[in-house]
Formats: C-alpha cells, sequence, structure tokens
C-alpha cells in the first residue's frame, strides 16, 4: 500500500520504534505531565537546539501553533502569516479561537515563504492607533506549505524586521525536519540563532501516533502556556505516552532518519517529475502540472494523491516510502 | 505497584487489548476521521445505546465536556451544574473556553448530586430579561464526584425539568462505566431514557490510552460540533488509534468488566472503612475520614492518595486492581 | 471652521434638531429600552422601509456592525468582505470579538466595491469540510469606504449569491444616507429588495450625537440580538436619549436632508478637484490625487483632511458644510 | 412625577448642567478621545483623587467594569467577586465576555460585602495547578448592591489580602458618589489609600447621561485598555459628548451634591420604614419587607418600585428627589 499513497503524510504509519516505546510506557506514572518521560523533554530538547528551552507536548500540530501564537497575541493583536499558511487556509480558525480574537493578517510570497519587503511595506502601513489591528507576532512554516525550505539567513532577515519591530517569530515545523534533513544544518541554524522565539516541531506527520513538541527558547514561554493546554482540554492524564512518543522520536535521531527517507523519496519521484514540477522539491511534498485526464490516468493505477486546483497535484511522500516504493509512480509519471 | 496507588485512575495503565487493538490499527488509512474505524462508532454506540446516536471521539474528557457544552450553549447563555462538578472545579474554564463565555451557574446538593428542589428554585428566581444569564443546558455527573451513581429516576427527574424548561441535559461521564456497573442498569436507562441529550463517556480513566466518546441521542448533535473539535485541535490527523482505543473497549463489553473490575475493589476496601466511609460507595472512588497522622503512618507503608481537605482522604481504585490489589491497603486501614 | 474642516464627519456637530430632542426626552421614563422612544422604532423604521422590520438602537457602528455579523456568524464562520472594508480595516478586530473568532475574508473589488466574479470564485475555493473556516454571510458597504454608491442591481447580484450559497447579506450604512441620497432611490431599494438581510444605519456621521440602528429585514433577528448588545456594555440605561436622537433623524426626513447637504458640499468641491479625482464622487467623500507640496500648501491655508497614502488625499464633506462652506477650500485646490 | 418614582436612579433625568455642557460642546473637535474635554479627564480626576490617574471615558458601568476586569484578568483566570454582585448577576456575562473567558468566583457577606474571612478560606482552597481557576482579581461594589458603604478599613483589609496574594482590586463605584458622600470622606480613602487598582465611577445614575470614567490608580492601566474600549465598540466618534458630561459632573462637586441630595431623600424615607428595613440605609437605595399586599396598596397609590424576591422590596431615590419628593412615599408606608 506505501507503492500507491502519496495524499499525506499525516495517515502514515507510526514507527515501530515508536510503538515500542507506547508499550513501554505503560506503566503507573504520575498523571498529566508530571512523569518522568514529559520531565524528561526540556533537557532533551536543550541539548538538540544546544540552547535552555522550554518544551511542551501537545497531541496536534494546531494546538501547537495555537498555543503558541495565543501567547503571544492578545486577543486584540495580530499575526503576521503567509496567506496560504496552514494557520490561515486549514486550521478551522484556532489560533483565532485561542487567542481569543487574534487576527491573521496575511502577506503574499511565492512557495509560501512570507516576503521580508512585503512584511516590511505592510508593517509600514498599519497606523500606530486602536482603530488598526497591531501585529504582536510573525508566523512562518518550515518546510513551507509548498514544500519548500528555508535557509537560515532567510529566517534571519525575518528575524530581525520582527525584532526591531517588538514582534514574536513563530515556526509552525509541522514538517521541521524534512526540513532541517534537507538543509543539513544544525536544528539551531533554522530557529533560535535566526530569531525563532518559539517552535511548533511536529513529529506525528514524521512516524509519531499524535506528538508535537512546543518550544520556547529565549525563554519566551512561561505563564500562560500550560493554562492554555489545560483549557484547550490537551493536557491528557496519561501524558506519558505522548512524552514516549517524542522521546522514542529523538532516540539516536529517528526524526533524523525518517525525514531523510521521507525526503528521498521525493528527490527520486522528482526526476521522474522533469518540468512537472511547480516549486523545487525541497523536502517530502512535490507540487506538479497535472492535466485532469492524466490525474484520472494515475489514479485509475491506483495512485492517491489530492488535486491541487486545475491542472496540478500535490504528492506528499512518508518516511516510510523509500525508493523502491515511489518506484512505481515515477515510472508511471514518466510514462504520462 | 497496583497495591500501593489509590490517588486516581487517571494514571492507571492502558489494558493489552487496546495496546494490542493500537498495534492492529497501525497500517494506512484515510486521515482524520475519515477511517473506518471512526466511521465504525455511530453503529456500535448505537447497538450499545439501543437507539440511534452519534459518535465523536475526542482524546480527553475535558473537550468531550467543553465540545457537548458550548454544542449546547450560545456565549451569552448559562450551564447549570453542582458546585462541586468537574467542568466547575478543575477543568481551568474549559466550557467556558469552548462556548464563547457561558457561563457556570453552580447548584448545591448532596454527593455531588445537584438537587432537584434547589435547581426548580434557581430557575424560578431567574428574571427573563436580557440582564441575567439564561440557562441553556444542565450538566451533571455520573458516577459524581463524590462516586455516587445517579439512579434512573433521579436523572429522569433531572430530565423533566430540562425539558420543562427548554434546556439540554448533558451527562459527564468521566466514570460513567463504573454507574453502569454499580447499577446493573443498560446504558439507555440512565440516558437517554431518562431525558439525557448527550453524553461524555469516558474510557481514558478505564483501561484506554486518551479516547473517550462524546455521544448525542435524538439528534442533539449535528452542525458545529466537529467544527468545535477541529478549531480545539482535536481532529488528531491519526484519528483511527483513538477509535481502535474505544472499539477495543466496547468489544466483549471490556469497559464493563474493568469498571466492574475497579468496583469491586472499592467495595471490598469500603468494607475495611466501616464508618470512616463519608459517602455510599457506588462507584470506585472512596472518601474516607482520615486524620492526618493517620494519613501520614498509611503513606509511610506507601499508599499513594490525595488529601480531601482536613481529615479526609480520597482513595480510587482502578480497572487493573482486583480484591487482592486492595488487600494490603484495606489491611493497613483495618489496623489503623 | 466648517470652512477649513474635511477630516472626517465623524466629528461634525450635532444637528440642532437631535439637540432639542435629547433636551426634550429630559423626563424620567421606563429604563433601557423599554420606554416610548424606544419602542416606537420598529414602526418608524417599518415605515420608512415599507416593510416589517425590527430595530434596535445603538450608540455607535462598530458595534452595530459587530453585533450584526456576530449574530449572523457562529464562531468558526467567517464573514466575507472586502479587503479595504471598514471592518476589516479599522474596528480593531471587533466583530471577530462579538461573534467569537468569526474570520473576515476579504476580497479585492475596485473602489472599495466587492467583485461579483471573486466573489463566486472564493466560495467556489473553499472546500466544504472542517478544515475550512465556512462563510456564513457576506459584508457590503454603501457608500462605499471610497465614496461610491452601490445600485440595486449591483447589490442584487451579491444578494443572489448570498442567497444561492445560504450566505446571510450585511449592508454598513455608515453613510447609508449619503448613498440613498446620491440614488433618489427609496431605501427599500437597495437593502431588502435587493437581498440585503440586515443593515448598520448610521446617523452619527449625518447630524446625530451617538446613534445608529441596526435594521433586521425578514426576520433575520431575533433571539441572541439583545443579549449581544447587553454583554457588549451597550445597552445604556436612559437609552430614551439614544431613541430620540433617531427619532429626530427620521422627523421630516432629515437624514435625508443633511446626507443632500453634504453630498451637494462634495459635488462642488469635486468640479473644482477636475481630473485630481481618484474615484467618482457618489456621496461625500472625495479622493483626489495631491503631492506632498500642495497638502502642504492647503494645510498652511488652515484647511484639514486625511493623506490618503502618497500623493493623495481623502476629504470628507459634513452635512452641516455647505455649497459656501467648501467654496474656500474650492477655490484653493483650483488654485494649486 | 419624581414623587412616585422609585424602581431606579438608572431611569432619573439628566441635570441641567449637564445638559447644558453638552450643547455647549456642540462644536467641531477632534474625533474620539483627541479632544480637548477628554484630553483634560486625567487632570481632573488626578485633582481630585490627589494622585496621578489615568482616566477613560465610557458610556456604560457595565462596559467600565468589563474593561478593567479584561485588563487584569487574562481568558483563563479568575475574578472573585460578592455572589450578589452586579458583575455577576446583571450584566448578562459582560465580564467573561471582555476577558475571554475568566471566570467569576463568588463569595457570600452580608449586605453584598465580601466577607474577608470567606475570601481568605476560598483562597487557601485553591490548588495552585492549571486544573483550578486561579484569581487575579477582586471586585467590590461600592456603595454595594444594598446599598451599604465600604468603610477605608473594610477596604483596605480587603487591599492587604488581594495585594498579598498578587490580586489586583477593582470597585465597581457605579454609586461611589452615595458611598463618599454618606462616608464624608475624600474620594481618596476608600480608593487607591485602601488599595484600589482601579474604579469604575459611575455618573449616569447621577445626573449624567451616559457617562461613566474608568479610573486607574498607581499606574495599574496602560497597554491594552483603549483596545479594549475600540474593540468593544465604545470609541464613540463624537467622544467630546461623553468628556463634557463628565466635566459638568464633577465641577463645583456637582457630583458630590446630587448623591448627598439623594442620599437625603432615601434616609427621609428611612425613617419612615423603621423596623421594616432590611438593611441600614448608607446611599441611595432602601430594602424593606413589604408585604405582597401592603406593595400592591402602595402601587394602588402610583408607586412605583421593584420587588426585591417575596415580601420585600427595594426603593431607590435619584438625586432629583429631595425630601419633598420623597414625603407623598414617606406617608403612604407609615400609613400602612
Amino acid at each position: 500500500m506505501t507503492a500507491t499513497r502519496f495524499f499525506s503524510d499525516n495517515a502514515a504509519t507510526v514507527h515501530p520504534a515508536v510503538m515500542e516505546a507506547m508499550v513501554a510506557a505503560n506503566r503507573v506514572d504520575t498523571a498529566y505531565d508530571g512523569d518522568a518521560l514529559s520531565r524528561s523533554l526540556d533537557a532533551a530538547f536543550s541539548g538538540l537546539f544546544e540552547t535552555d528551552c522550554e518544551a511542551v507536548w501537545i497531541p496536534t500540530g494546531t494546538a501547537a501553533n495555537s498555543i503558541i501564537l495565543a501567547h503571544f497575541a492578545r486577543p486584540w493583536q495580530g499575526i503576521l502569516c503567509h496567506e496560504e499558511a496552514h494557520i490561515e487556509v486549514d486550521e478551522c480558525g484556532a489560533p483565532t479561537f485561542y487567542s481569543g480574537g487574534a487576527k491573521l493578517m496575511t502577506l503574499p510570497g511565492g512557495g509560501a515563504k512570507i516576503d521580508a519587503e512585503a512584511l516590511t511595506a505592510r508593517l509600514a502601513g498599519i497606523r500606530k492607533d486602536v482603530h488598526q489591528v497591531q501585529p504582536a507576532a510573525i508566523s512562518i512554516t518550515n518546510a513551507t506549505e509548498y514544500g519548500l525550505s528555508w535557509r537560515a539567513d532567510e529566517i534571519g532577515a525575518i528575524g530581525e524586521i520582527a525584532r526591531a519591530e517588538g514582534l514574536k517569530l513563530h515556526m509552525d515545523g509541522a514538517r521541521f525536519a524534512n526540513a532541517v534533513a534537507f538543509l543539513g544544518c544544525a536544528p539551531a541554524d533554522v530557529t533560535w540563532r535566526a530569531g525563532v522565539d518559539a517552535l511548533s516541531f511536529g513529529f506525528t506527520k514524521n512516524g509519531a501516533m499524535m506528538a508535537e513538541a512546543i518550544l520556547f527558547f529565549g525563554g519566551s514561554g512561561g505563564a500562560g502556556v500550560r493554562e492554555l493546554r489545560k483549557r484547550g482540554g490537551h493536557l491528557l492524564s496519561k501524558g506519558r505516552f505522548v512524552a514516549a512518543q517524542i522521546r522514542a522520536m529523538l532516540a539516536d535521531d529517528l526524526w533524523l532518519a525518517n525525514a531523510r527517507a521521507a525526503n528521498a523519496g521525493a528527490a527520486a519521484l522528482a526526476l521522474a517529475c522533469g518540468d512537472r514540477l511547480l516549486h523545487p522539491v525541497e523536502a517530502n511534498e512535490l507540487f506538479v502540472r497535472l492535466a485532469a485526464e492524466e490525474a484520472a490516468r494515475l489514479r485509475g493505477a491506483g495512485f492517491d494523491f489530492y488535486d491541487w486546483g486545475e491542472g496540478a497535484a500535490r504528492l506528499v511522500v512518508s518516511w516510510d516510502q523509500d525508493a523502491d516504493a515511489v518506484a512505481p509512480l515515477a515510472a508511471a509519471i514518466a510514462a504520462l
């Protein structure tokens, strides 16, 4: 089945090591997040990111993004993001819900990267009065919604604007692992070193079952964060099973290995797609020109994927799909 | 360890059958709640409850309660509940958060059961104008926060008031299984047949990992419910792992067997407690008179439990604690 | 002073007849909106609009817009509006606040009129699932933020789309009087007859002190509206003083006379502006090309107005500025 | 008519000096709160209260209370108040709406004064974890909902608890003038000197039309307050008319004169009520034992007032009701 499934990494299997860690966690411990696994996360992520960070487990990426943004923006403030950002397009208004009303203020930019000039212009255009919503944070997605990986200097440029304007910088890292794997950089390089204040570090798409980490750098977390999690109904009583997933993903850099595998599959597929590609392939997603009739032919051959507007499609390679797994689709596309 | 742990069923282990079901669900299926397991829940619960019902999985009880109540009450309306209800005391304001501001309107009553007369008096005392918050729903907990099980006729009395006043009736069933096991009734008898419109059916405390069911009877669900779940960040992409837990709990009435086991342990412990008992033991919780010095002695012997104000303690027996498991504590109490 | 003030009709004087009506209302009557003046509004507006309508006084336009939109959209739904709409740009997020989180979904269009084709395309592009915000209402402004008056057939085209999609249609009529005066139509023609479900009918800019009317047509109001007003803190205890302003504005069509006066002033000014005009002048606002140095010259001569980005300015004529009052500015512009 | 109206000071007339000030303000000035009158309020109140304070006009007391409390409490926090406080009972949930969900946590106490011991006990009973709502503020009403005036030392006792627990102290002063008039103290004595951080200073019941002042002492206001006002739709464009009312009320201590007049009327009435009084009369309200049949007799004689549960009634004397005005009612009660 992995040979035919390209609609999303959302529905992929759980990595055996994660499953084993969950089974191993099946013993009594303190409820909520008082258990040993939960309490180990700060140190584990501080090591990985080479700086003190505050780590809070959370079952979904929507909740991770929303809680961070609600922590950064008061109800009457705004959050600058790309007009195709997941938080704007695909979360049913969750960040506005969690923040008590903060406004998403959208910006253009190729490949779903916020354009720094457009950002500067937008900021300059906001009157500093109570009639207009004043932004409190910027949110970027890495890898982006079009599978592009932000380079450290690109993030740094946004980070500088953020710092100059007194805005917090959030990174939606639902596919952060794929970006880091593609860039071959240290996690720190594309986060706090580039000015990122908080990261939603996604594991679910990358081999976990329901596990993401909210990470705060430079002391940007603190009071209110855990209240937002509890109040949202995300403080699982048996929280150790979420922490266990994360620890399994961090062990021996499984997160990186899984992301590399998915990226490799995507790269192999990219070769077959040639000039069908609408964006460079810098993670595990491909956006390709595909006529309706071609799409029908691929689906007829058993391949699953999303249409992306008219005449285009999105193909996503998951951590459990290696070069062999993508070969049939690669061949089918080449034969179109 | 099960012999010494009585602080909460919240932190109990996951039943092996649930764990196996999760492992078995580790194959690709449609994301979110489009998978076969998720889609099977309506039928499964409709069978168990002997009526058509709408079933929505959700990872936590706080989210289950909050989504149902937010569905029933507009932001400017109220929710009547007991002054010691979990939704009032222990959910960090989650129902108010999800509903956009609905007010919890509290009522007295022995053993954390709403007193029907106090309810009637309260309703009569509300002026029907825009200055006072008008209630839209009543929420009761079964088994209650003091481990009492509502009888069908007691619920029916509240249900009649609700119907007469045009209010929805919600049941927080975090320990619904324990109540049904104690009463020996059909699930329908203490829910829709008694006027309950929606139930938060808890599985997590009773052997699941993170799985509860939101159940709507008589068509009381519908538009808005799934938006509330998504917006709250609870629509797990790999939702089949939550549905799998629920199916495992329903299979061969595991939910009932687990609840009976916990109740039996509690009953055995109750014998040892004698006139220390502050409330009858009708589920898996005991509230007992216990002097500070006695509590210290028990803790010294390795037993874990919560203090319940001054001179009292709460003991909770979990599904994995049978008569043997509670025997040491029973003996220790008897020896005080 | 009226000869030099063109920055906003927001700050204009109160018409003497309105002030007299307020003085006349200074006797005891029932509190809140139980007084005779408040209770007379339904009938007064039903007469003016030639249909039964529900009328609710409210002190500000921001509150009028927000309460109507909160009544139409649930917290997880959306409101389609122009990207330069007042509700999007200048109300500090009030509609999102009042609705408990509804999302403003913006659309392009010349002169701040929503483009019907863009609207249709936007609606077609929304996936009907819980991940994407589903719109519940459309809001248009008449006269628009660029001083254009929507024609009945233009509104009808939007109204048809709204009806076909099950959306409510709201009109922000902060300058509704100016639009009706310009069009010479019946108020009904550009509201309910064209598919408008609710109107924020503004009086404050047009000679009142703090008085707007929320009007619901076709039974679109009802339960919840007055709770939103009370909860927002807008149910003045001496509400008769707001109702009195509205009655004074309706008496002898003062609202129309005042709007005609302002429009006439704007038209006279438009003649002097010639090809400086960036938009046709169809109400009481002018948007004109004006170099920074020219703007400085006019300000030096004592005229007040807003810059409108670089090289442009906004001039607003108020009800108390007749042809004589605008003559000095007209002359000054002609002389540039 | 003033001789027969005792149902509320809410519906009283507007003092002529206030009306004259509004007429005098009918000239063009800067919109919103940029006008000279609005800008004069900080200084005016700083003088009256003998300390620097930040003053923000607002049309209603509900909005005043809600904005202050929303400024002090984050959405997941709580506000301690008396169980019969106006904010709990009569504002349709407005403080929860404005704060984005903050919980009102109610306390008992005679005459609607929070009992300091009950407050201490309640605070001690709150577990310091994320499951329980943590309070951020205390709100008291002066004069209370039963017409009692808090003494400086009573407020100081609450203020000390607040300071020790890190809570802000808010005073709902809808009838603050009546309390100060009764106590004969300096306004500072029963506010900031006793630990009050913010005051809703009401003028509407005391002779204004729609005007209250939000006052922050000791720098407790600042960022966010004006956004809350704008977002709530309370930033009137012609705000000078609200500021003008307040200035008129402050001029020559009209606020004090009016309050004294109302209090004097209430005191005269109290003499006639004798042992019918349920509470001491320390402001302009009386709560009296009155059998249904007696109430009917008074109403038959033309007197208006509210029933206060069974066998009791509330009588309110307004600023425009002097000893002569209350004499007929006093006689009627004496004759019962």
